[in-house]
């Protein structure tokens, strides 16, 4: 016989959900929401079984238990409320209750009209035998029942009223009998996250392009003066690229040429020059004690400032000279530098995360991350992630968030799906997605319904980004104004986290260097830039109308009741968000072609909407603050791009019915 | 930083197809399979991987390895043969390949004329590297090269063409460099059986009803005689109900009455009396010695005998007296007979799987096989294996199995699908499958696809069954001689592995006891029968036919290629089945309705078929023997069911373009 094996364990716990790969990886979850999972709870034989789901916080010895409850086909089902940030473990334990398969016999048999004078003894048995488990008032009373099913005194109907009476049942379940019980042999992890993981509004812009007057280099003091702009835009996170020492050797020029005119700043991804590193502050930037005053004035303004981790050095940086032992040495005497053949960045030194000292690196880089926690920030935008080992990653997010486990982590990976899938899984709070490139009505209702209706939503938290400082898009490009509100529409309501690299995004700059590549034409990552916010053609209206709708829209703070509706016309999309109690139902229709007016005909899932097919119903159009009087599933929609490219309806409350 | 970190290990494994509940329970094969196995092998950056499938018999210490090939999507695929019975492992490796990834940069900067100076140097390290791994002569190859990467005096373009040679990177393969090397976390098992266990054709009988002549006990050597019926008719497996004596307290009389007349035989699922147990035969069918001359007799029919494995006591078994701690004891004194209120089994005790002593009892039921396993059976049909533990048949067939690989074990659970599902996964060879009442086409085509094209078909095995002696359904009730041949065709031709309960099958026995079970009216459960197998009524020349075309046609010998065409008649279905080089190819269409006539269009998927849209082809009714001309995916059909209610198409070789 195995030395595992235990003849009287007879029950299978399997087929849990959630559960990423078997366990492997935590699901996520917000601050308050209630968890339900379910499993498959299966025995031989035709006992009846009981269930209770375990949790606790992770560091608390003890579980806390919830009765499951069965459902159907062996499929069992409990919940629990997710009350604090950090990490939370369940599991499950499964008995077969020999009371209540007692019970459920004794009625059969009642019912048949069987003798039961032997079950009444059995039934006296199992109390008795439970109640040297039970608290000492409770003892008395089973005691007392275990004698009357035994009694000959007392009238048969009267101890089968007793053996089937509910507070019987009730007392028995207290003290049940769990001998055998069968615990399940993983305990799944769920980290909890703040609100902001799942809501968040985000505004890229290069500090050194915020100075009011031209040719100047921006500071920390000139961001501060562009808070009020940003904050009455509705955004919430505002991101900066790296803001440390740029590197000089192989500084690239504008355009990203390969040498540098004297008075052009470099990238600012090329980390690190005599005034220190990944720790520093650019001097030009100004100090460490600016940037500190900068967050805090932020924070007036319901801004948090996210910062960029790229964990790589210009040649420069002072690690190239402390620690060569974590960069590659080629043959020639050279540091190996960055390169994606034909593709070369020279500027760039990747760190050696092969290194003989791997353990030192990474306690350093941590130690970055811990310098920033230190200055106030919590959100960390971090560059290319696919580059460094998973295990590293793994490590540092789920080191950091021990302690604070209020960080966000936004995975900057746009790579194949598996890699950008399991950065998720392995601990990034939120991930940049394909979104960028999903322009077409079957791409986006494709992609958005892989990550909103599959397990990829147990993990992987979609931040939603129309453009960046690397990517202007054809679409954009070709498309112009009613292309950036198309786009603009699509990002912060099929995203409940999404954001843009602004000014050129409002401004719709839509210039590329060349027809290849996606870069801008000047792009401000190789020079000083000078934005005209001011403009009278810029969206700061439109973003500002559509980030108030966000706000006061629940609706569309979360991705996980996003459902597409069918519209006879391909340029035309149409879908929904709703709260779970219903009280908040957003229609959006967006017209994807932003050279000609659409019409077509929506037909809408009223089921999902909580609509009924007989009654008419108010959509309230919260962009050009329209209502229309709708009925049933199809209705007319028209949207002109030259106007306003999309409705965002709010179904009327009044005339919505209730889910539940 | 954690024990179980190591910077350095960069790949990823996962997604391994097939893999059962993570690796958990094996898959199964058939000697000589080729076993394709696919895995997601990813890492960080750009790197060039290396990726090997390992496999090895079970106990053997040395992993072989083969190669794995690049899909695309991170998808990678390798596959061994198994060539011998038993359990087999299999596992991957996976490690980034240092000079592949320098090869591959190579050729692209090679390509955009780029400086390659440095790189030949790096070439060379590798190269030197590698040659420390080699045998002696590859090794002085090895370092010849890399001189000449280094010499100043070779042309850099030979040195180039070097680099970049198919035989330096032949060689550096074989002695690449595994550091980091990533190795698969799980071995998943593969059990290998014999061909039999894949395609079988099953006759169950009571050998007590083969008496030649009426009222007479049947014998073995009566079963002897009824050989060349069974054989002819085409059955390779003769499954007799438990051969063991029968219990006299509370034997049940005809018709499953509570009371027994003294002449009334018993059921022989009552095992156990005076005479013996589950080692011993009822004396009225012969002795030991004559079973196994039966046994002998069969095989020379080329049919083997199956034995029921029914592990439960009569009052009389010898298990009672000699282990009563096997058994449940009520508070009055007697044993807990089997019951499932409100129906009761006075005639059977079942055993006792919470006993305290349950690991002697395990090994006493264990000891039960094999005692028959010497007598030479190696099929056993295993009576509710679901109400016995889990744990008890995972260990009992695998421990059985480590040294009889050839034994079939057949569960006879017909219950809820997640238990049979997982009875299958813990070790059954073959299962009782829903087919028993899955009489109309939508369930068919449902209910075998999940059967067939999930995962669920690499580990359960459907043997089908149209009646057993507890099961005569409405269909063949009501639909009388057509409604078996429709029956037989489905079980036979949509299942490899599949069996029928005679003589009753092919005499059509349809009448019910009554209207609420599906007892067959005077059982033979409770009585001895004779059977008129000479009736000119009888269905044996139809399956004879059957069967025939069964062991003439590979196509129908497996069930992993059954797919389902549309017909536009709901009472037509229509599936095809074909070997994997499409040198077989069965098409059936069978009539569902029992009373009219129907006729429709079926509507193939040429591809499925290996055929071409414009080119007729010939299908060839093995059944009627009639050769039609078709073409193209719509063709008609029409069939009655007061002739043969089905077609059973070769489709015509010549004609057939071959797949791959």
């Amino acid at each position: 016989m195995e030395k595992d094996v235990e003849g009287g364990i007879r029950i299978v716990i399997e087929g849990v959900k959630p559960e990423i790969d078997g366990g492997s990886f935590p699901i996520k979850r917000i601050v308050g929401d209630e968890l339900a999972v379910e499993a498959d709870i299966f025995a031989d034989g035709h006992d009846v079984l009981s269930a209770a789901l375990m949790y606790r916080k992770e560091g608390d010895p003890n579980w806390i238990e919830v009765p499951m409850e069965f459902l159907a086909n062996d499929r069992w089902r409990g919940s629990f409320k997710v009350t604090e940030m950090g990490r939370y473990r369940y599991t499950f334990a499964a008995w077969v209750d020999r009371f209540r398969t007692w019970r459920q016999n004794l009625t059969k048999k009642v019912e048949a009209n069987q003798d039961i004078s032997v079950d009444l003894l059995e039934g006296a048995q199992f109390i008795d035998e439970a109640s040297q488990r039970a608290k000492r008032r409770d003892a008395g009373t089973m005691r007392e029942w275990a004698e009357s099913l035994r009694s000959t005194k007392v009238h048969p109907s009267t101890k089968t009223r007793l053996g089937l009476s509910k507070k019987m049942a009730t007392l028995m379940a207290k003290y049940s009998h769990r001998r055998f019980a069968t615990t399940y042999s993983k305990e799944p992890v769920v980290v909890v996250d703040r609100e902001k993981a799942r809501f968040s509004t985000w505004y890229e812009v290069f500090p050194r392009s915020c100075a009011s007057e031209p040719g100047r280099h921006g500071t920390f003091k000139d961001c501060e003066a562009r808070l009020p702009y940003v904050s009455e835009m509705g955004f919430d996170v505002l991101y900066f690229p790296p803001i440390h020492p740029i590197g000089r050797t192989n500084r690239k020029g504008k355009n990203n040429t390969p040498i540098a005119e004297p008075d052009d700043p470099g990238t600012p991804w090329a980390i690190g020059s005599e005034e220190g590193g990944h720790k520093a502050v650019h001097p030009q930037l100004g100090t460490l004690e600016d940037f500190r005053r900068l967050i805090a004035k932020a924070r007036d303004y319901g801004i948090e400032v996210a910062l960029d981790l790229a964990f790589q050095c210009s040649p420069d940086h002072p690690y190239v000279k402390e620690h060569p032992e974590w960069f590659e040495w080629r043959p020639d005497g050279t540091v190996q530098y960055a390169e994606n053949p034909p593709k070369k960045y020279q500027d760039i030194y990747p760190v050696e995360f092969e290194a003989e000292q791997w353990q030192a690196l990474w306690k350093e880089l941590k130690s970055v991350v811990l310098f920033w926690v230190e200055q106030g920030v919590r959100i960390f935008r971090v560059d290319n992630p696919h580059t460094k080992p998973f295990s590293f990653w793994e490590w540092l997010i789920g080191d950091v968030k021990k302690d604070y486990p209020d960080i966000i982590f936004l995975s900057e990976a746009f790579t194949r799906p598996k890699i950008m899938y399991r950065l998720a899984k392995l601990g990034f709070t939120q991930s940049y997605t394909y979104f960028t490139w999903r322009n077409v009505k079957w791409e986006l209702t494709q992609y958005f319904t892989e990550l909103t209706q599959t397990d990829v939503q147990e993990f992987f938290r979609p931040n939603l980004w129309p453009n960046t400082p690397d990517i202007l898009n054809d679409y954009l490009r070709d498309g112009g104004r009613p292309a950036f509100m198309t786009r603009l529409v699509l990002a912060g309501t099929l995203g409940a986290n999404y954001g843009i690299y602004g000014p050129a995004f409002e401004l719709c700059e839509n210039r590329r260097k060349d027809k290849e590549s996606e870069e801008y034409l000047n792009s401000e990552k190789y020079e000083l830039k000078q934005w005209d916010i001011e403009s009278p053609n810029s969206l700061r209206d439109f973003i500002t109308q559509v980030n108030l709708i966000r706000r006061e829209n629940p609706a569309l703070q979360s991705d996980l009741s996003l459902r597409f509706h069918s519209v006879d016309n391909e340029q035309l999309i149409c879908y929904s968000k709703h709260t779970e109690d219903l009280s908040n139902v957003i229609l959006v229709v967006v017209n994807l072609d932003y050279r000609y007016k659409q019409s077509g005909w929506v037909d809408l899932s009223l089921e999902e909407l909580g609509l009924d097919h007989g009654q008419p119903y108010k959509v309230h159009d919260l962009l050009a603050d329209a209502t229309y009087r709708w009925q049933g599933s199809r209705n007319y929609v028209e949207l002109d791009p030259q106007k306003i490219p999309a409705h965002i309806f709010r179904i009327h409350q009044g005339i919505t019915k209730s889910r539940n």
